[in-house]
């Protein structure tokens, strides 16, 4: 059993009104490796850094059981570099800098070494690049789940809607789920994303938690509150780490074990708001996992008996 | 057992995205006595009325078991009136006429008959009719909740704080409670109101839910998806009156039945805003809500044996 993540390891740059992080290590499978890496190994990481990209990341993610094979070392660029600033609310953000560099003409190659991994996901980067990854498995995985975001929609919807006919599960924010259905309620949304494709879609609203859809089912898992949001880069992609980890882990795709994945996923995302970037997630426990765990059953757990 | 309900009858005029109202009845002791009288008889209505109120409102709710001997009927005096817009979003309203009549210089008087009432539900009005109330009150009710807006805060904060001494659990908005607070972490919002009086906090956040803190403690309520959500007006209030309607049936205040309360509450919000008004709330059944708490279950429950 193993897990494959494809998308981008990059440099960020953070402010909030909390501070400002200076250049720290980012990117979408970073924060699903650090958190899938909980629950599963090894993880096959696909993705791409420029001669900046430091060797003490790559070590700790060889560490902590990541393949490294499928990640491209480009000598000659440099990283995908976002800045951005967020305001009071922490659920707004400005982008204040991108720089694609080496993500420009990122051209992922599958190894051998990765063939036959049973779940891959799938993280927000063009859907040509997802695409691709697809068509270079030999078999295809038990689970294909896949982020993507507002500008993808924006500039290469058809695309997008093709890679939507072969993947699982599709995770989108509340907003980008409106513009990819064209409706503005949720459910209404829901269920014609339905129809495109995956057989069920996760809606990630932020500190307002997270809806799972599935044929007429609808699950929900809140955010845990928290005294202090201090950053929230990563968040959804560390979100997915936790949800595609426990899948992996338990090889258990039922919409009942979907639900608990999505917990394990609210669950890894509040840790790692707790710092910037991956800072937290590279210091927690599975004590500290089980324990917040249960903070999440006390959270919504409720006596109906008496009604 | 019986349940007191102090707030304002009156007319309201909605104009959402899917419609316009006309001159319908709200006002919050009308949402509330039509939620708890799900659950409990009698209930004890404390408000005030023009001569322009109908008598065929007054006696629906005396046919579903509301006591009106303590709403006083201002003959030479017309009925607080409330107009407002909401937008696309539905989670914000631009008010577009106020008219105060006879909330003006409402000075409630309680029965005797309602004398040894062991539940009160102070709505929204200001926080001097609501000291006057509990003033009135010869026993103290098992349990005070208290209701209140932002507006009060603007004009009579301290007459607001000396109310909050008097309570058990207060009801506000996540805006209010940051108001109140001064915090702009509802965590930490929630642990300074905590400190001013009420022993239970619950922070309504609308389409995001509710949360109810107690000492260390934090439950989460979600909101039911819905298709649509056709009119928000009265939809707190109508939270409200679930929440204490089942605590007064069930006359346990213990901080495990108040989380099942808030599913009460929750589940008879998401009657509310189906339709304009009090509309949908007259027509539902025990079995409807029946159905729909265990939609709730439904919505939230997770097995967690497997991580």
């Amino acid at each position: 059993m193993s897990l494959t993540v494809v998308g981008s390891m990059a440099f960020d740059e953070i402010e909030t009104p909390f501070g400002k992080s200076g250049r720290i290590i980012g990117g979408s499978a970073t924060f699903i490796a650090w958190a899938a890496s909980n629950f599963v190994k090894p993880i096959n990481q696909v993705s791409v850094v420029g001669n900046d990209f430091p060797q003490s990341e790559l070590d700790e993610l060889k560490a902590i059981g990541t393949a490294l094979e499928g990640v491209q070392i480009k000598k000659d660029q440099k990283s995908f570099y976002w800045s951005g600033k967020y305001h009071m609310d922490m659920n707004t953000r400005d982008t204040l800098v991108t720089e694609l560099n080496v993500l420009g003409d990122f051209a992922p190659v599958i190894p051998d070494s990765y063939q036959g991994s049973e779940f891959l996901i799938l993280g927000n980067l063009s859907p040509q690049v997802q695409m691709s990854v697809i068509d270079q498995l030999k078999v295809r995985p038990k689970l294909i789940v896949m982020d993507t975001m507002n500008f993808w929609m924006d500039i290469a919807m058809d695309d997008l809607k093709a890679v939507l006919k072969r993947v699982d599960v599709l995770m989108v924010n509340d907003a980008e789920a409106r513009q990819l259905s064209g409706e503005y309620s949720l459910v209404k949304a829901a269920h014609k994303i339905l129809t495109m494709g995956p057989r069920y879609l996760i809606i990630k609203k932020g500190e307002h938690g997270a809806l799972l859809f599935y044929e007429n089912h609808v699950f929900f898992a809140p955010a845990l509150p928290l005294e202090d949001v201090f950053d929230p880069t990563g968040a959804g992609d560390t979100f997915a780490g936790g949800f595609i980890g426990h899948l992996a882990k338990t090889k258990d795709i039922s919409f009942e074990n979907m639900k608990t994945a999505i917990i394990v996923g609210s669950v890894m995302a509040s840790f790692c708001v707790e710092k910037f970037g991956t800072a937290r997630l590279k210091e927690i426990t599975a004590a500290d996992i089980a324990a917040r765990l249960d903070q999440f059953v006390q959270l919504v757990n409720f006596d109906i008996d008496l009604v």
